[in-house]
């Protein structure tokens, strides 16, 4: 990527999600979900902190009044499996559901995509993930969200994890972008302190790993992606001594949204996402929150791939981190990266594998960056191009 | 407005137009087209250059490949007509027209989109712009914009000049938003630097508008729309030198649909909205352009109302503007004011009625006046509640 030249690159942008933003907002859902002409409700959603807290129930009574009938599936585990995505599609068969609406994170959305992938095109739905054929089409899906994290509310991603042998895979399609969001900011205030910067790692690394592109650049597109990265981070801070500051909250929500619609990447070649790659696998194998896991291998792959663009992590250092400049374009760059990792430290999330519980032997480190080589053909990430070889160094140095 | 409060309002945004940016892109047409289901377009366009320069060739042609068959609608001039709306609604009518494609700027997809709602809704279509009737429905509509300013191409917002009574009336719905816009900024290169510059104030003004809002913010809001603004004028001023410059026309282009898709008002309470309010008494009757007539009026509003806003015009001035601070906010302020007014003048857009070409009479000013104020309720704006006595002191100010 070296003496790379400013240039844009055609791009589409399709963010049809409406977002209904604000105090109170899910008593909304039951007209929302009408408004789309649904007649029968999947209710999913995790572990029970949606029913504990009555969320679930003043949803459902939402849509009774609206005389839209519901079936329930919770169970939604970090890192969605498959097995239960499974058991929703036939769910959804058994009882004629035509919409589903997923009540909690990102999990339970990509859950939700994944079942309705499954209802819509028949067959078995990993073969999408597995790249063994194309979706074309999805039932229509909502959601009530009650963290600000993963972004998959308004982006076009889904990612689940195949039981039989810890396979992580993203999948990615139009048809699986939501009807509506229903985003509260209130509903994210009980989330424990650990939740909540695991959710704003995520939202920075959404917007980080477009940021962090090939070279090709769009000014707008830069700037706002700026702007969004600096309000995350002082939002979070407020976070951390007053986390039910409901604005802190609703910057940071609406941040989540944003980062990972399209809008951060409109004009580029769409960024990097090898730490994304990287840490898909420790997830798959070892099922550490995504955000905390994207925390500890994040300055390891920014310090062995920022010489090969350091004007980019410059900008970075100086715009976003708001860095003293260095000699160098390079000393900016790296007092940028060490300003990044002050901040994980911060919000007391982890700076390494072992700060994150997990220790991978060598042979773990082997498989899998091989597997994650496979994954991208080869090779993953556009600011450094890294073979298998460049993942186990990355793996390595962030033990 | 004094002694505001940081207050966060609850928002719906809903941006579903599909954007279809880069070179060449037009020749998508067919395919966005017949992707909408469409069998018989009606291609609507203005007054000849989108003929002149072929591209209203190559978009018939490219959906004559994907076997769409079509109709043709010229004419459209600068504040667009209710006569030529009347016209095209008997057209569509008769013709059996299913999708309307709007080539060209903002008045032919304002146009377009009255046209739409005539044709989906019945009986007059002017009941709407006069507030008699809601509307339920529209055509699908879709666009090859050729000039970046009105933000049409993502809007909710149509606006109407009803020649009886020269009346100048916008109507706002969702079931307007265009199905995909189609943004190749090569096809604004050719622009005169006159209509550029008028782009770029109306652009600019569609973000100020809502920046300067009644006092409830959104700090993510704020740093999007201060990014907007200053890659804008950055870019418009590269376009002065340069006028076919790629990067600039991009960067303006895309800021032109992110700046009136709702984004730059998320959070708030809607914002301003009195310059344009008054900007459209002036169109209506003296049938300026919009980007000019904006230019004229917005220095005396900010200067007849900063007093009672003076933290959020300062931000503006330390933010956008990059102005030094002044000894107070009021200071500030002013400066923020005159660097904007400098910028205009950089611009060669007019600072005064006068320089717009256009002298009212203190009778034309008193009428253009009541009728703003009429159409408002009784007043406008929410920095400071103008009557019709303050929006005449504005125009007075402005001559």
């Amino acid at each position: 990527m070296k003496g790379m030249v400013v240039m844009m690159r055609n791009f589409t942008y399709y963010a049809p999600t409406k977002v209904v933003f604000g105090r109170g907002a899910e008593a909304e859902a039951g007209r929302l979900v009408r408004e789309q002409g649904a007649k029968k409700v999947l209710l999913h959603y995790g572990g029970g902190s949606a029913k504990r807290s009555g969320l679930l129930s003043r949803v459902a009574a939402s849509l009774a009044a609206e005389g839209v009938e519901c079936v329930e599936l919770g169970g939604v585990v970090p890192n969605p499996r498959l097995s239960l995505v499974y058991k929703g599609i036939e769910l959804c068969r058994a009882e004629g559901v035509d919409f589903i609406l997923a009540v909690g994170g990102g999990s339970v959305i990509d859950s939700a995509k994944a079942i309705g992938y499954g209802v819509a095109c028949g067959g078995d739905v990993w073969d999408f993930y597995a790249r063994r054929r194309k979706a074309e089409g999805c039932l229509p899906i909502g959601t009530v969200l009650t963290i600000a994290a993963a972004g998959s509310e308004m982006s076009s991603s889904s990612v689940i994890t195949n039981e039989d042998g810890w396979i992580k895979r993203g999948y990615n399609t139009d048809f699986c972008r939501l009807r509506f969001a229903i985003l509260n900011p209130e509903l994210t205030m009980t989330l424990p302190a650990y939740q909540t910067a695991c959710g704003c790692v995520d939202i920075l690394m959404h917007t980080m790993e477009r940021y962090f592109n090939g070279g090709e650049r769009m000014e707008l597109t830069e700037a706002v992606s700026e702007a969004l990265m600096r309000t995350v981070m002082r939002n979070a801070r407020i976070l951390l001594s007053e986390p039910d500051n409901y604005e802190a909250r609703a910057e940071i929500m609406w941040a989540g949204s944003l980062s990972h619609n399209g809008l951060t990447g409109c004009g580029t070649d769409g960024g990097d996402w090898a730490s994304h790659m990287l840490e898909h696998e420790v997830g798959a194998i070892f099922d550490v929150a995504h955000g905390a896991g994207l925390a500890a291998i994040w300055g390891s792959w920014a310090r062995y791939v920022y010489r090969d663009a350091p004007e980019l992590f410059e900008r970075f250092a100086l715009r976003v981190m708001n860095v003293a400049p260095g000699a160098s374009a390079e000393e900016t760059a790296l007092r940028g990266i060490e300003a990044m990792e002050d901040f994980y430290r911060e919000m007391a999330m982890p700076l390494s594998l072992r700060e994150l519980g997990v220790e991978p032997s060598e042979e773990d480190i082997v498989n899998m960056a091989e597997k994650c080589a496979l994954k991208g053909g080869g090779a993953a990430g556009v600011v450094k191009r890294l073979t298998a070889a460049d993942m186990a160094e990355i793996f390595r140095a962030a033990r």
